[in-house]
């Protein structure tokens, strides 16, 4: 177990931000593109594959028709351990290879040397390991190969072949390789922590009475599965279990009947707390490794049968999908604001969840969904909501400092995950369970909902088979290039037979 | 990922558990002790120690004066790895040093003799690995290394000086070793069982309606935190937290002031299922590679106020204490019964969760205590309850299907606890809030409650500082040995300041 050292404060302005920086590598250089050279995320891959990462629509096709995918979803068969890489324009950077060049020697970092502990440490990460042990090693080393990499990646003379070789090797098209998990997360903590979808779906259940006394002092959150994790791109079997929409006397088994999504983003803990230690607010920046986006899928109608008293547990644990590139606490730096603002009537936080420090992100949020139909009439995806990160009711940090507060211990590379991102607008909601929902009363019976309209004239109130949810996310800031999260996509299968 | 291969049935009468058969080393003939030749259940432990792990009475009240315990509680900070043993008598066998002894050559399984990859597999496992390589092999290894370590303790004559000296070597009393963590699970779940404890519970919030409409037919659990797990002997820091008892217009945050415990018997998973792929009910005990003891510590008055709408979070991950020995399905076999019979009320379990096998087992179990003043006056602990895990609503097997029934995937060395294990009678209660509980009526308020009274006088309605708790599980039956779980013990030391 790290317990992280005080991170020494980032240079004013910080030199890997500055939107004038440039690459050799064009792509890096597109002010479209989610990964310029001040994003730099980490990411996991397979250098050589053979098959194509992204299905294309014969092989969705076969799929949808009972193919079996095994051997393109489970990432956790693979026999090659992955490479820890960093996304940069339409390519990823292979850092083990870059080290291996000799491109780390006589380094600096904060302003001194790097000795060699430091490089043997980060060597045998590199090399041997993956992300699962980088987010155990102090936060200095992924800020050191943040900046590395830019270095290598700056634009300027090239000091000879083998730097030029160098070039042309390190980098790879994101097409041509296979991402996988980032890493594989110990634990996964849920939480709840939009007000605004809190408020919506309690007045489903409560409309007098939408949010409980405890919303506004608890940043509410519960433990999920972390075994059930999955990289974006991997599909996702439409669960089985008991329900009981009907409020029949007794519940059926069968396919999910009200499959959703949920668009969260996630925090993965670089380091961590020992057993009985709380993580004080003013050190809760230490623990931030980078960000992902989370698809907390739910099968709401087992949900709304099984969660009482105990909470979720098989409405949600036969998937999360994660995005594949984590955008590191540096490069979010420029996006971070004040937390949310509390209306006249909110209490304040208690003492320990209290900050001044600007713990909210501005990050921009949408979700599309392509149906089959759509993909082979070859329409885009369409877009489902549009929303943004600031609206939260609780900061991350907030729900960092009150995981731990009761002695709890975060381990490095734990999830940590938002809950439903939605906004006071309905066109930022972050589930079909809002954007289908009418607003009119108690949901505990299958009410007409009021289905959402596919470019192909098709409906939805909750998801098909071979429908396909894409979540995107970035920040953009005058004086700033765009930080992009890439996408965090998932193909709903049919239910097993 | 191993699944494991379809178990081939053992043999009837099981010799392993035959009641005559005799040991060499007097200590596990001994009629009283939980480990005799046919239990032999697995640990992992330190050899040489220079700190005994039970705490004498001086270390304790050095601890409950605020002196720093770190180093004898955290496990996951030790530099040697643990070693695979199993209990016997009074002490630990070493089953790597028998391997490397030769004691496994030319063995057999299931009449067949074990060939070069099979004994490669064990010995990596035993040298380099541990239990968590162990549970992620076939359930073939734990059986052969529980016929070996049998057939080794089997009273006879010595094969010569070699032998003599293996048989001094390969034991050492269990009070000159450290147990640790068996092993450290990676996902935990925690199920809710026992009628009779939601029914009382349910009673305290809802006297008219105690049982929601869900119990019959949903085994319900919930997801628990894997981090905070810790062995028997660890202790037990007081959590802070988010309380409001009294219903005031805002809670408080401060040290837990109503602390408890949770007697419950757990699944240790061997083997484990891909994604996507439940487990049949008629292939479940192949995954089952033993059970322990659990204490599933928790505060009440966090719990009472977070636990709306997705369950009970920081009331309980602060930390769960789990028994050092693992024993083993094959020890369990004779003390497997029908599972509980259904009322005539009572509705039929849906066609996934039946079966006709006897998946109930008749384990009787116990909680003492001790508190400061009993053990300053040597006053031997006061036992709170006693009852039997047979009185379950849902067998374990039941609950494991139903984890896996929506295609969750469970993976080696999981672990599933039952829930607070409370039977029929109040003296059955496995917790303080039902023991202490007057039945009359809503508990929202602190209402006055029944205090136990302790042999010094003192009174308990929750736990107090310097309280040790322990629980015992043992299985008895005429015509075969006593199988034991050993203890699971923790003491409650005051909240940090």
């Amino acid at each position: 177990m790290t317990t992280p050292a005080s991170r020494p404060p980032r240079p004013t302005p910080d030199p890997t931000l500055d939107a004038n920086l440039r690459s050799w590598f064009p792509a890096a250089n597109d002010p479209a593109s989610d990964f310029p050279m001040q994003n730099l995320p980490f990411c996991s891959y397979l250098p050589d594959v053979t098959e194509i990462a992204e299905s294309d629509d014969a092989d969705i096709a076969g799929k949808l028709s009972g193919g079996n995918d095994d051997d393109d979803t489970d990432e956790n068969g693979l026999d090659t351990p992955p490479r820890i890489g960093m996304a940069i324009g339409d390519s990823v950077l292979d850092l083990d290879m870059l080290m291996h060049a000799g491109a780390f020697d006589d380094a600096m970092l904060d302003g001194e040397p790097v000795d060699d502990d430091f490089l043997h440490d980060l060597h045998e990460c590199l090399h041997h390991g993956g992300i699962q042990e980088l987010v155990a090693l102090e936060l200095e080393f992924p800020r050191f190969l943040r900046e590395q990499a830019q270095a290598f990646l700056r634009d300027g003379p090239v000091g000879g072949q083998q730097a030029r070789r160098l070039r042309q090797r390190a980098l790879t098209k994101l097409t041509d390789v296979r991402l996988t998990l980032p890493h594989t997360p110990l634990n996964y903590t849920d939480f709840y922590a939009s007000i605004h979808h809190a408020t919506n779906v309690g007045s489903m259940f409560r409309p007098d009475n939408p949010l409980l006394p405890n919303y506004k002092h608890v940043p509410i959150g519960y433990h999920g599965r972390a075994s059930s994790i999955v990289p974006s791109g991997a599909d996702i079997r439409r669960p089985r279990g008991q329900s009981n929409i009907e409020n029949a006397p007794a519940p059926t088994f069968g396919p999910c009947k009200r499959l959703d999504y949920e668009l969260e983003l996630g925090v993965i803990v670089g380091g961590g707390n020992p057993l009985g230690e709380p993580i004080p607010m003013d050190k809760i920046g230490d623990y931030i490794f980078g960000l992902v986006l989370v698809n907390d899928w739910s099968a709401r109608d087992l949900q709304a049968w099984e969660y009482q008293p105990l909470g979720p547990f098989l409405a949600k644990n036969f998937a999360t999908s994660i995005s594949p590139f984590i955008v590191t606490r540096d490069a979010l730096e420029p996006f971070r604001i004040a937390g949310p603002e509390r209306g006249p009537s909110d209490p304040q936080p208690l003492e320990y969840l209290q900050t001044t420090d600007p713990w909210g992100f501005d990050i921009q949020l949408e979700v599309l969904l392509q149906s089959s139909k759509m993909r082979e009439a070859k329409i885009a995806p369409a877009r489902l909501s549009k929303g943004n990160f600031k609206h939260m009711y609780w900061t991350l940090a907030q729900m960092m400092v009150h995981h731990t507060s009761n002695g709890c211990n975060l381990i490095p590379g734990d999830l940590l995950a938002s809950g439903t991102i939605s906004g006071p607008e309905p066109d930022s909601r972050g589930c079909l369970l809002e954007l289908s929902w009418q607003g009119n009363g108690p949901d505990a019976k299958p009410l007409p909902r009021k289905p959402i309209e596919l470019p192909t004239g098709e409906k939805r109130t909750f998801l098909e088979d071979g429908d396909e949810v894409i979540m995107r996310g970035w920040c953009e800031r005058p004086g700033f290039r765009r930080i992009g999260f890439g996408e965090c996509r998932g193909l709903v299968l049919p239910a097993s037979v």
